[in-house]
């Protein structure tokens, strides 16, 4: 049987975080099958053995040339990517990678050219900008309606620096730190809305925790090359929580409680003091992770909205459009307007339906190579404005920078 | 009596919008007397004789030689802000003059040397780093118990391009768009908060409608002395209204009625395609201005909360602090708290308190003329930056930019 006729088949290379919170999709969506997963831990391999009757290996290579995997989903150590992604594609594997794609522009190029050289698909995912409320602003936006996109505002406040954390997580070369992480997602969604290739950065970053010394805030704007602008502001410290304008729905698309305030900085302060604090807090990461003692799976209700990534206005000539987690207010000359998106059955069923189409029906996906690339260099620019203090200008080579 | 026991006898140049707003404080607030005005419209001056029984000259001259005025409320065009206040001071007459407080740095220099050699006090204002929730949020930083400002995120998106206009208001030059009106309050505020000098400013500019061909929206950043930034953004298009995240309350401090969206662009619509449309657009402001015939005074009940303008996150290391309508919101490490600030019973009656204790008891005035200078020099620094495509970086020679 073809992929056009039979799930894809899976495998996933690391089982932490990101593979956590994708697991509910990867569960419910009919059109994959995880089929094997490889993980260092052995409690990891073990759990996924249990689970699903499959084999786990302890390194890429075994789970690479094991030949009932069509595609590998590739959810390891950001520092990883590309040498698990180039693993894959030798072995003939399609590739769907988290973000951030990779460290260095090098290493992009290097996942691009082996995918193209085995002619297997390689996708860059999840990331926010794969949530539907995106989706719909951009294809309100294409539709003419609303006019050209001139100016995005888009801001979020999490404590993503607060919680729990491996030793790396905190170090930016490693790939640690909210521009890696977290202005991933933000970037991706503002160059989704302004379908334009980005020419111009400035930014400044905040690193105001010596103990977690690595960027935990951003201010950025963005020029883009239809003349339209952007503003992105981060702060992951863990205070005020933008989800406030964003009717209390969290990033997952989740009621959030209110008495949890606080709670990842709370958590974390029992550690303090410890010398064995950083083992303890990379140790307490594990334990909730798949295969951790502290491990609870996702409950397998509904969430009661879109995935978000917090709040974001499009200002267009007609209308400012504002994609929340239950639609797009779309606000007019003379009228204002939610358009509702029911909360998804499964959630992040984008990421599959766009793995799918690529690999079954060879759809050209979105979050392409070029793609992801292209939201890489803005992170890097954004690192590097703050550092050198100034514009940093983007070379116009990567076609990934052309919106489409 | 000197001005130590009795109320500051006010004339006022210029019965337009701005002493419109004011009146509500000019007429409550016992520590200050309307005793004359000047305006070139003769209904304006009518209309004040009417209303106050207090005389009203033709122009500026008239009213800075009536000996029975202590201080002039400067509140005519901001092309003439430095020539009126000129001419108040050769008077020896007290000024408080609008935001902005000039158009050039010269005119600002004039004027703070003008009051200087005539011993008066220059206070600009009203300006909203008055209100109350602003001057609480910097009194919690200064008090220490939230550490270091880091970051600061102003955002404010409201129908200020489409209320009536006179044809300069749409006109950069003559001091016309949103830099000069709109940035002048969210520039003051963010320095308030920071307390520290601005160093650098980035920014970019947005005019997208070529029938009002000014600035009507910005995005900046700023660097502060002290290594924290901000960022600010403003549209000015009337779409989206960040009064949604201000629980509503409008800029002057009253509930707002959702039934109005849109109104301000609807009633210009109506002036569209008319040859006379710029000339009637005039006449519509003068209309509901002082004197006018569809002037309607404030209401006199008191407003339901402060003033305000648009969201506003502080980043400290210890809390972030947003300044709202009706106090200050702290997120701290553990909890957050609403520090409650009753509305006010007078609005803008901090004018009055610092305009007072200048004259009557000698105290220096946060926003003096240096002060407002400064955030002059920003708001240039604004224009500058978005036209040249490039940081523009400050001077450090004017008192006013270390926050005080």
């Amino acid at each position: 049987m073809s992929t056009a006729q039979r799930p894809i088949r899976l495998g996933v290379a690391g089982l932490g975080r990101a593979f956590t919170l994708m697991l509910p999709t990867l569960v419910q969506d009919s059109r994959v099958q995880l089929l094997a997963a490889c993980d260092p831990r052995a409690a990891a391999r073990a759990q996924f053995l249990r689970d699903f009757g499959a084999p786990a290996y302890p390194d890429i290579e075994g789970l690479a040339a094991d030949p009932s995997v069509d595609a590998i989903y590739i959810a390891s150590p950001h520092a990883l990517h590309a040498r698990h992604t180039c693993i894959a594609a030798r072995h003939g594997k399609h590739v769907l990678v988290e973000k951030p794609m990779a460290l260095t522009l090098a290493e992009c190029d290097a996942m691009i050219t082996a995918c193209r050289a085995a002619g297997v698909q390689l996708i860059v995912g999840h990331c926010h900008s794969f949530d539907a409320p995106y989706a719909k602003a951009r294809a309100i936006i294409a539709g003419g309606g609303v006019g050209p996109v001139r100016m995005i505002h888009a801001l979020n406040y999490t404590d993503f620096l607060y919680r729990p954390r491996r030793p790396e997580e905190l170090q930016t070369e490693a790939g640690g730190g909210v521009v890696f992480s977290q202005a991933a997602h933000q970037i991706d969604i503002v160059r989704l809305l302004a379908a334009s290739a980005v020419t111009r950065v400035r930014a400044v970053t905040g690193a105001w925790d010596a103990q977690r010394p690595t960027e935990g805030a951003y201010s950025m704007l963005l020029w883009f090359e239809t003349g339209a602008f952007a503003s992105l502001g981060y702060s992951g410290y863990g205070h005020f929580d933008s989800d406030e304008w964003c009717d209390w729905t969290g990033e997952m698309g989740a009621r959030k409680a209110q008495q949890d305030y606080g709670r990842a900085r709370q958590r974390l302060a029992r550690l303090h003091g410890r010398s064995d604090g950083a083992a303890e807090e990379a140790r307490l990461k594990a334990a909730s992770s798949y295969g951790g003692p502290d491990y609870r799976p996702a409950p397998a209700a509904a969430a009661a909205a879109h995935q978000h990534f917090g709040p974001v206005i499009v200002s267009c000539d007609l209308a400012d459009l504002r994609p929340v987690p239950d639609g797009v207010w779309v606000y007019g000359d003379e009228r204002r307007a939610l358009v509702r998106l029911p909360a998804p059955a499964i959630p992040r069923h984008e990421v599959i339906t766009e793995l799918y189409a690529a690999i079954a029906q060879g759809v050209r996906p979105l979050h392409d190579g070029p793609w992801a690339r292209a939201t890489l260099e803005v992170c890097l620019a954004l690192l590097q404005s703050a550092r050198e203090d100034r514009d940093v200008t983007l070379a116009r080579t990567s076609a990934g920078r052309a919106g489409r």
